[in-house]
């Protein structure tokens, strides 16, 4: 029970950061006016939750209950009316991205697992939730994902969801898999981008036509 | 039993506004045969309808009876034929895209409440209904989408899907609150394009990276 | 039984050839790392099944077992390591994605008649099916999707569910419509590109805006 209310915390900050950054995008990349400031934010901060929830088959927890659309909001508020104190930071859109990462990675997986999911299938879909958000994001500001550009994207939530799932199946260790998964993530994330890590690249020569 | 027959009149003739509001943007922003402009104009009449069922979890209306697909098949070919007639209409993007958007906010507000969700979903979903075609439609021609640029897009089905909602809430006012509804949509959409209303705007400067 | 065994090879033989496709379009039209490659090959492999599933609301294939996703990523694996032998084909793009499509079209329509849907709406889900994963590609890496474009793509995938689903309504005449409908998608896909066969164009002059 108590885990139960760790987890929904967590989540419900995955949801304030990625509309954060969400409002951030809308405003630097884009130059949207204050609603689709907020729409920006929501559907970034909510989109990873629908996309889990739709392949699940289950009910679409942001429209069951009020507190993540009311959290987003906020969020994207916080971002639209902050946006001068958030540009004072270093790489404010890599901060809150990297936090919404994170927590939705180790959450989107409880989720699943809570659905029933075999632990493979819940790895994938902390992934999935944890990406989701800021592909819609990237998609609709016409910007090639995330996911797909350097620095390490889907990677460091495939590994923090795993760490979470399988620390989970250890034994009744309480939140600590959870944390730990966490935390890889934003640390490779992070490494992803400040260190420039990345994964091996190939190139095809462009074939003019096909 | 008449209400239900009124709604879905307005139903298809939305779904009809918005495939022929597809098919003149197929035709204007990119240089489509007749098959992409049958698909865009499909896509644009059905896709708000597709994603509010698979939001809901219900059996996806335009799957399950033939005259959703058939009335945007008519719509999108009548663009196609018709579009020199409609390009001497001023703005006919515009006036298409007003009333499919007016019309939609208010139907899928009335299926959300049909299907048993409480007044403030219900209120968000109408307007996800109204948004979610021409979103889809932006997407695909790689243009930012209305919904998140000026002129009030999101805004005006919000507050058409509200009236529509809340008002029949009041008592047996029969289809009056859709109609007010609607009208409320129509008018500040092209209030906000003709007359340049609009929200406050922010702007971040562009840091470099993040 | 035995055309289920043959279908299922069928269906995975086109998320090997839509992997590949998908790998190689990552490696030319954006300059992705190994694991942009790997997402972007699994989302045009599985994209399109998926969207079949959630519309048919039914679970998730690809979620379900775990050969869809293996079969895409070594696929994707193919792609990545083996693009400089595919480039010596002629145009390996075009190669894999009809095979895909062509797969898909018929797989499609026959998951959408074993869900219950009657023969036109099953005709619609295998086209969706096929052209599913390549507008999901073609949105993440920012081009016009081939579904709107030249060469006829919706086209061959509908044609080929057609003789799929009307061909077995005829008697039980086993795998042949499936195999003349995958046939004849591939022959007018090909014919689209390589001959030019293209559907009637209009073009509406540019009203400045609305």
């Amino acid at each position: 029970m108590q885990a139960g209310w760790v987890l929904l915390t967590l989540e419900l900050l995955g949801v304030f950061a990625f509309a954060l950054n969400g409002a951030l995008t809308a405003m630097r990349d884009a130059t949207l006016d204050l609603f689709g400031v907020l729409a920006l934010g929501c559907v970034t901060a909510l989109g990873g939750g629908v996309i889990r929830d739709v392949l699940l088959g289950e009910p679409v927890a942001s429209l069951q209950v009020w507190w993540y659309l009311a959290t987003a909001t906020v969020g994207a508020l916080a971002g639209f009316s902050g946006h001068r104190v958030f540009a004072r930071m270093g790489r404010p859109l890599l901060v809150f991205d990297t936090a919404g990462l994170s927590l939705f990675c180790i959450t989107g997986a409880q989720v699943a697992l809570d659905a029933g999911l075999p632990a493979g299938q819940a790895i994938l879909l902390g992934m999935i939730t944890a990406v989701g958000g800021g592909t819609l994001r990237d998609a609709i500001v016409l910007k090639i994902p995330s996911i797909l550009t350097g620095g390490l994207y889907a990677v460091p939530a495939l590994v923090g969801a795993a760490i979470a799932v399988l620390g989970s199946e250890v034994g009744d260790v309480g939140l600590l898999p959870a944390l730990l998964g966490a935390g890889a993530c934003a640390a490779l994330r992070a490494g992803g981008v400040l260190r420039g890590w990345h994964a091996p690249q190939a190139r095809l020569d462009p074939p003019r036509n096909s």
